[in-house]
């Protein structure tokens, strides 16, 4: 029991919290099978977020498509001794047979917005919280992350490199596609190459120059197989490899096709600056600096702003596991049952009642608030929630290309003020309003429960 | 190919960087493939850890035994257009032979100490870096969190909560069997418990309660299905929620047979406090108060020390992701190729050479220091290290069960100095020196390369 073990289609079912089991078997045998309406939202943005980039849907469209409790996963359930058998073999036909409403993926979103609204019995719409969560919880986490180191790098490359650090083998998986739709230009994954049809991209690493003889035996060796690579430079002493890559460039001529170097370690922009002029001195302005090692949307920031002679940015870890804010405080709510608002009123943890629409509001073609309404309303504005499955069937079109979510970030975020794209906290934060029907239907429900 | 996608034991031969496999074609067309020594460690520990529970050895022993590239890999690294047709024949019968030695799952380690260390011809060894990586930074990083909050709560029980907002579906699996081993005593990851065989436990969530028409008919409905269960206070007011219970209690009389309650906002420690009063003067002094909510070490520190009744805590996305600490600065370092020692010299990114082994050092059955000495050397103290592989094979005992893991964490930590289980930084750190031999070897090799 102690083994090697993974998710996927198969075991995925029972990727999921006890509790969803034990209350969907209360809520069977009560007969509370009515309708229930869930709101998947962000209650408060981290302070180093002035928005979101809404992202994995993909994966929990084709999670409710083909959810199925198969004999294995009902043999452990009986064993638990909590089930009944009627409701082991009711689950053993169990489908998810709802609706979404959602956002599309690439969407840039704010606190208390939903991403997206499960309608459906509410077995069933209790039972998927888990899974929709952690799979939207990571892929929104990531693109907002990566978001920001994309607009700190100012149109400069910026190059996936996290895959080793990051929180497990999915969120290595999901990552390199969040962070596409984000803006993101490669990255070193190659399985996310294959899966989702990203450029992938690579140089060479420290123990490639440790393993030969010399750093200049390594170099002609990597350039012999690869002559339109990157060199590492860093391994030994930046300055002197540098020199090693000015040689080889003489001493080869014109099958000398190096297309850049990179710095890994020490003073980046100073070194890229010496670097560089090194270069051009000796002719070589063709060549590319990419610079990694540590870095985040300030790093990069403050790199971009000093001037430093920088092309590209291989960026890690702390992009990779969204270091300065590595959760969101997404949540999953019961907003209706049976057609009745339903509403929590725990400190600091208020949440809205009814099935919601996002209304987002241009003038002169610039957003200036998002509305959030009943879903049955009308309001000025773009309505941002969209049905994307139907009776638990996805509608049309099921397969939008990554090309698509990452265009929509792009341009959405374009019409957004200046200051959500900021680095820093966006002063004041971009309004969401609350209809006027929706703030009464609150108003309401609360006296009622108090 | 936007869709969604699962790694596993199928296709994770690609989750792996792309420099991997372009080195790695590298070194075979050089023939440079005499054996090679990479060892992984963590660089500096975030200076909110005093020690690492070493985790994840399980998992990538199942990999190294068994990964292969298949067809479909193959044909997709064949399109990247980098790869030479005689490479991908080499690859299509690539295999793991070579030998790792690693500290056993649950060992305490430092700063600079192999977890592993792999010794394979040198584009075997090179390509297995970013998996290996990748899942015993993962797990690493999640048992030395839950430590911390298993050692603030003072034996009181601790469940993770924490699947819904950790970083995907891997992190969400595999956090649990990492939690265990540090001292966690149960989750609510189902899945968990099936491959694991973990105790599962849960509660109630907000959402039952909103369900019904009131509080009251939610506590009964739930109390009828469970009656052995836990009800959550605080949907509306946590206070008024315990009355009820307490109503009920009289009402149900000897039916009466509820486990204990939970609180999940407000002021944890203070509505504890109230609520254990109410109930001791209602006679329920049997019922167990668990509380949850944006836990960790220090919130839960301040509970136990503030003497808040608390029987148990619900620890959620804080342990879940590690929140303080997302990352650890884990690499996995060429220590020797071809029989001699190897390093880098890069600033703050300093190795060493050579194959290794840890001496743990004792001194009246407490541990006062580590060293860390070349492997072939015998000194003072319990090596740490074990061979666990042998030409690509796993060596007995296969399968350690998981209580023999927790066992020893337990174990080996309370033969540590106090100080390294505390929340607050050991000071001085837990000493790891190097042998005197270890030294030299670096510092011969240090003249070489500078």
């Amino acid at each position: 029991m102690a083994s090697a073990a993974w998710v996927g289609p198969d075991n995925a079912v029972l990727l999921t919290d006890l509790y969803q089991l034990t209350m969907m078997q209360a809520y069977w045998r009560e007969g509370m099978t009515d309708r229930a309406v869930f709101s998947l939202f962000v209650r408060r943005l981290p302070p180093t977020r002035n928005v979101l980039i809404a992202c994995g849907l993909a994966d929990v469209l084709a999670y409710l498509e083909t959810v199925r409790f198969d004999a294995d996963s009902l043999d452990y359930l009986d064993s638990l001794g909590l089930f009944g058998r009627d409701f082991l073999d009711w689950l053993a036909a169990f489908r998810f047979t709802g609706d979404v409403h959602a956002v599309p993926e690439g969407t840039p979103i704010f606190a208390t917005e939903p991403i997206l609204e499960v309608e459906a019995p509410l077995p069933e719409a209790q039972f998927v919280e888990t899974f929709i969560m952690n799979q939207i919880h990571l892929q929104t986490l990531l693109a907002s992350k990566a978001l920001r180191v994309v607009e700190a790098a100012e149109g400069r490359r910026v190059v996936d490199f996290g895959l080793r650090r990051m929180q497990g083998a999915d969120a290595g998986l999901k990552s390199a596609r969040a962070f596409y739709i984000a803006g993101v230009h490669a990255t070193s994954n190659v399985l996310a190459g294959r899966l989702y049809g990203l450029p992938v991209t690579g140089t060479m690493a420290h123990s490639y120059v440790q393993a030969h003889r010399d750093e200049r035996s390594a170099f002609l060796a990597f350039l012999r197989q690869y002559p339109d690579s990157v060199l590492l430079l860093d391994t030994y002493d930046t300055l002197a490899a540098v020199e090693e890559v000015i040689d080889l460039a003489r001493e080869l001529g014109p099958a000398f096709r190096l297309r850049g170097v990179r710095i890994d370690s020490g003073d980046l922009g100073e070194l890229a600056r010496i670097v560089r002029r090194r270069l051009d001195e000796a002719g070589l302005s063709q060549l590319q600096i990419l610079v990694s090692g540590s870095l985040d949307e300030f790093a990069i920031r403050d790199l971009v702003r000093g001037g430093a002679p920088i092309d590209g940015f291989g960026v890690g870890t702390r992009m990779g596991v969204s270091a300065d804010a590595p959760a969101l405080d997404l949540v999953y709510k019961l907003a209706a049952y049976a057609g009745r608002g339903r509403i929590k009123t725990s400190p600091g943890k208020v949440t809205l009642p009814g099935r919601k629409q996002i209304f987002r509001q241009e003038e002169d073609g610039r957003a200036v608030r998002d509305v959030l309404a009943l879903a049955d309303e009308t309001l000025p504005g773009r309505p941002l929630l969209r049905p994307v499955m139907r009776a638990g069937r996805r509608l049309p079109p099921a397969e939008e290309p990554l090309e698509a979510m990452r265009a929509r970030a792009r341009e959405e975020l374009a019409r957004l003020p200046d200051a959500v794209r900021s680095l820093d906290p966006a002063d004041p934060p971009y309004p969401v309003e609350l209809s006027a029907r929706l703030r009464a239907e609150w108003e309401a429900l609360l006296e009622t429960v108090s």
